[in-house]
């Protein structure tokens, strides 16, 4: 499964204009050797590399090789695949980089500053200032919560016939 | 696999005992039926309810119905259900609460407030004011990258023979 630095690609040199989505997507040029990425993964599936501005080093990012824009597009044949990968490094950084705990996230959309589904994986520590990462929460007004809960029951129901 | 509120439980009304951690395991509580939650969705393997002090109003927390402690611990045969009801419930916040994006996580341990996996799945507007949450970053040192990344890969890779 593991790699080297550099060359990782399985894509022909024309995967970044192939993916010309007007923002520059880093995981087909890392996959097309475009862009040098410290990779630590590679399987047929996915690749997993250093995010270069880390929450913390050795924040690692996962994405899959096919392009993939957000979670909604992933094809259920990668889910098992990436969670395998997403515990594998999990477990890697508490014996390399002795991480008590780990942040596993998916930003969709908003926040996605690379059009290509990245998982990133953050190791972390009891202390490392990264408490406030959920805060602030807010409180739903009395009966708010249900209402909110029957809106999104419905938009999960299946249409009724 | 759409069910109401109160009673959504699988589990005996044990279920609080058995899974004495010293700190309360709300999940179980919830499929216990001992806690009230409201649940969007039940399915064989998972329970998708509101987190009552939510990031977002319409904040998703799916878990197991089987006690798992973090990401680590879940079996392969939950990833695809797990990624797959999460996608749903990322479909539906935008149907129901026209989020334009979601912000998808996992805390393993460290900032993990009950010790069941559980997967947030909090629905985003741009300017929505979480821009923050991913920040600071930092910068490796010239060379650290590539010095953490081998440590990775180190600790990733088969034990050689």
């Amino acid at each position: 499964m593991v790699t080297h630095r550099a060359r990782v690609g399985a894509h022909g040199s024309d995967a970044g204009a192939r993916y010309a989505h007007g923002v520059s997507d880093v995981v087909c040029q890392i996959l097309a050797g475009e862009l040098e990425a410290s990779v630590v993964a590679r399987t047929e599936e996915l690749v997993a590399f250093l995010d270069h501005r880390p929450v913390f080093k050795g924040h690692v990012l996962i994405a899959p090789v096919t392009h993939v824009e957000t979670l909604l597009e992933l094809p259920p044949a990668l889910m098992t695949p990436l969670l395998t990968l997403a515990q594998q490094v999990a477990a890697a950084l508490g014996t390399a980089l002795d991480a008590q705990g780990t942040f596993v996230a998916i930003n969709n959309v908003v926040s996605q500053s690379i059009p290509h589904l990245h998982l990133h994986v953050v190791p972390r520590r009891r202390g490392d200032g990264l408490r406030g990462f959920f805060w602030p929460r807010t409180r739903y007004d009395a009966g708010e919560q249900e209402a909110y809960a029957e809106r999104i029951r419905a938009a999960l129901a299946p249409t009724p016939h």
